[in-house]
């Protein structure tokens, strides 16, 4: 292996990791190609054995080498090109797509982790015979047109009952304002594609929703991060982010905040409104936990405030994941732009799928389980802020939700909680790290947890697992008792 | 109305056109003001009448204006940006998007109106009896489960069924270099993606299949066009696309052409292969319809003769559009892209649909529907040719494909076909004008017809009445049983 220069002033362990890497990628390295032992690299290029070490774990971590004990390490066959496949040259913003999914945390799994890093709801509260039945319906009234294509928009009869719903919520939009989509993700997808284009930005909080980050990295845009408070994104850091020509949206969660769990007040909502407008930039509002208001109250939308809003729903969270239903409300150019981004993307969403949802809502089988799923998610939520208020040592802060399954807890010493994830795993509990939810990647002290998948005895058991193994870092911690800022 | 200024070269009508559809965005022209006569503006300008009809007309075909006859011309009101959303100022992509897809051809519906245009299968030919039946198995089998979210590679039992028929037909594969996807139009979205940026080019035949023209469009990706001819893409001018630097990849629909109908020579494909490997750019190879040879046969993929291809196959053209499933194969690091792409785009397909479509491959059900569907397109293809021999005027010519619904239609005198659509619509028959398979939009003396929708004697009928409306404006075409270039 040719060694690495060490010259750029970024941390060493990563040069040396790019450069390894940059070895596999270009061929240099073949696949089950032994590197030098750590204690040999260290003493040719001169630096501590760790930080060698170091370098070699986070490419293990990526999937490009792998550690046989006894025998050494490894460049993995299924990380080098095929040299018969000399072309395939990706575009740089699937390169950074790659770099950015390769640095979230892989979780662990098996039968006794409790998971409270996940917000894909327990499959044991999902209406599965009332959508059966459904389906069945719809199959049997439309026949085989229903599976032919349908427009770029939707399906009618899913179109309309959605905007009945969104009325009641304040939001004066007509069934022709609404555009199904896959998911509210192929919302944030499309929606950004609206306003933005390669090397522009699109404000999001710090934190925000994770696979948001994704999803602009991929296209070549990027996050310009407004730090939030309780209430909201803060209005001073939003003013002069948008402010900024190459910001040309502000994608924000306003209800049951991904990660937070916090609804923006009535207050910071026309401020936000305010600053936009002032900018002259449009919002996405993600709604995608619009229906969970733990006490079924209904939470305006931003879009019942302006109309410069692009509105993301989603039955993801709500109902299943599985049928992968979601809408974008939009009006005017904006609502033309998305018609036909949506054609241009993938021509027409699963007719047979909709029209099934849409005899669910109209049958009243959705308002039915919404008013099941509460009680569950009232419980599960009492539950744990409980346990964190007796098992969380001093100094630990969280949010307490209305509505939605995440809940931002922020531990009360300089700690990063990605160090913390593999022993909470030996301990049985899973936390989704707080640094997945920032656009940098960077270190956070806090995690969310949530209760979408874990009941009332697995909460309490996780928590109280969790607890433990951050008293033991924290009485490890060298700045223990501190409150200073976040160790790199 | 502010007056247009003529100075940039293009023709005059565009300049008006230009100058009027940017005072309506720009909301100089109120919703429902009358434009000046076309008399009083052309006088005004200095331009000939017909110069000022042109450039109304062609706002009314993009649906800005609208014409009352007695009254004027009109700003419509759906044109006009609402005054109290100014901040939706949409990315470029999207305006460019916009614009070509307003140069889309409008079809006219009706009962009687002869589907001679559509590639949509014909609803009667959906087994969705044994796809219900499907269904119900694999929600009972699986249970809730199946409506949580699945990997960005979707589900491996229909990824497993798809793996076996691609090896009975010659690709080397696993089910884990298949990623199912919405469509094969997500898959070409996705695909362009893997390696092209915006303003970087792919390579097209040219005709070639419009949806990708508005996928790369709405990317801001370009499309260059290699010219046809029956064998393939000419290996010269794809040689010298190829070699530009700014062009990333080559898409191309080898079997079954779209909108061609022809299928590419094996001498062709070693070419095409070449001239990829010599240039180092990779072939996305859409085989859309490669399950419909009209006698059974195996047509061979790309993909069994060189790695660096990107394979996108479809249940839209061979089963149903209605339930969106198609698959991308791809090897080595393209692989690892659109399994990031996938999930950045939307997280997961629908798992309960890919199910059932693996339960019903698995069964039998599709092979049989297939064996089913075979005769019924051998009958219409051999009524559409022989309607063809039949009907039209010497000089006409036309492809005489082995599978897959389309046909090409080439006329033997100058014409745009747009220009025969309304004439033909009239006469009880749609059909596709070449133009809207140019990646430049341009005019086109060929159409394409499929027999999609259309049984035994509707295609008679149709083409009959095509023939005559061909004819009719080959005797009153001023250049009359010429062939020389097509007219502007």
């Amino acid at each position: 292996m040719r060694l690495p220069e060490l010259d750029d002033g970024r941390p060493v362990y990563r040069q040396i990791a790019d450069h390894v890497r940059g070895q596999i990628r270009a061929g240099a390295l073949a696949g089950g190609e032994r590197l030098p032992t750590i204690r040999a690299l260290a003493d040719r290029i001169g630096v501590n054995r760790d930080t060698v070490a170091q370098a070699y774990e986070s490419l293990i971590t990526e999937g490009l080498l792998t550690a046989v004990v006894g025998s050494g390490t490894f460049v993995r066959a299924a990380a080098v090109p095929d040299a018969s496949t000399p072309s395939l040259r990706l575009s740089p913003h699937v390169d950074w797509l790659l770099a950015h999914e390769r640095s979230r945390p892989r979780f662990g799994s098996g039968e006794n982790l409790v998971p409270l890093h996940s917000l894909i709801p327990d499959p044991d509260l999902y209406p599965i015979d009332d959508f059966r039945r459904a389906f069945d319906l719809v199959v049997a009234e439309d026949g085989a047109e229903l599976f032919s294509y349908g427009g770029p928009e939707g399906h009618p009869r899913l179109r309309a009952a959605l905007a009945r719903r969104f009325r009641d919520a304040g939001m004066g939009v007509g069934p022709d304002e609404i555009v199904l989509c896959h998911g509210a993700s192929q919302g944030i997808s499309l929606a950004v594609r609206l306003f933005a284009g390669p090397d522009e930005y699109i404000a999001v909080e710090e934190p925000t929703y994770a696979n948001v980050l994704s999803a602009l990295y991929g296209l070549g845009l990027r996050a310009a991060a407004v730090p939030m408070d309780d209430d909201g994104p803060e209005i001073d850091a939003l003013t002069r982010t948008l402010a900024r020509p190459d910001v040309r949206a502000f994608y924000t969660i306003p209800a049951f905040h991904n990660p937070r769990g916090t609804t923006m007040s009535d207050a910071r909502r026309h401020e936000v409104i305010a600053a936009a407008r002032a900018a002259g930039k449009p919002i996405i509002e993600d709604a995608f936990e619009m229906d969970l208001h733990h006490d079924g109250k209904v939470v305006r939308p931003l879009f019942a405030l302006d109309d410069a809003v692009v509105h993301l729903f989603s039955f993801s969270k709500s109902l299943f994941p599985g049928v992968r239903v979601g809408s974008i409300t939009a009006r005017g150019p904006a609502l033309e732009g998305l018609l036909a981004l949506k054609r241009a993307t993938d021509l027409s969403d699963s007719m047979p799928i909709q029209a099934a949802l849409a005899k669910m809502l109209d049958a009243g089988d959705y308002d039915r389980h919404l008013a099941r799923l509460r009680p569950t998610l009232r419980a599960r939520r009492e539950a744990l802020l409980g346990a964190l208020a007796r098992e969380m040592p001093a100094g630990t802060t969280w949010t307490k939700p209305e509505g939605g399954y995440q809940v931002w807890v922020e531990l009360g010493f300089p700690v990063d909680t990605r160090d913390l994830l593999a022993d909470a795993t030996r301990a049985g509990v899973l936390f989704a790290p707080g640094s997945q939810f920032r656009p940098d990647g960077g270190p956070s002290r806090a995690m969310r947890l949530t209760v979408a998948q874990t009941g009332v005895e697995q909460i309490e058991r996780g928590v109280a697992a969790l607890a433990k193994v951050i008293r033991e870092h924290r009485d490890a911690s060298p700045a223990a008792g501190s409150t200073g800022a976040v160790h790199v």
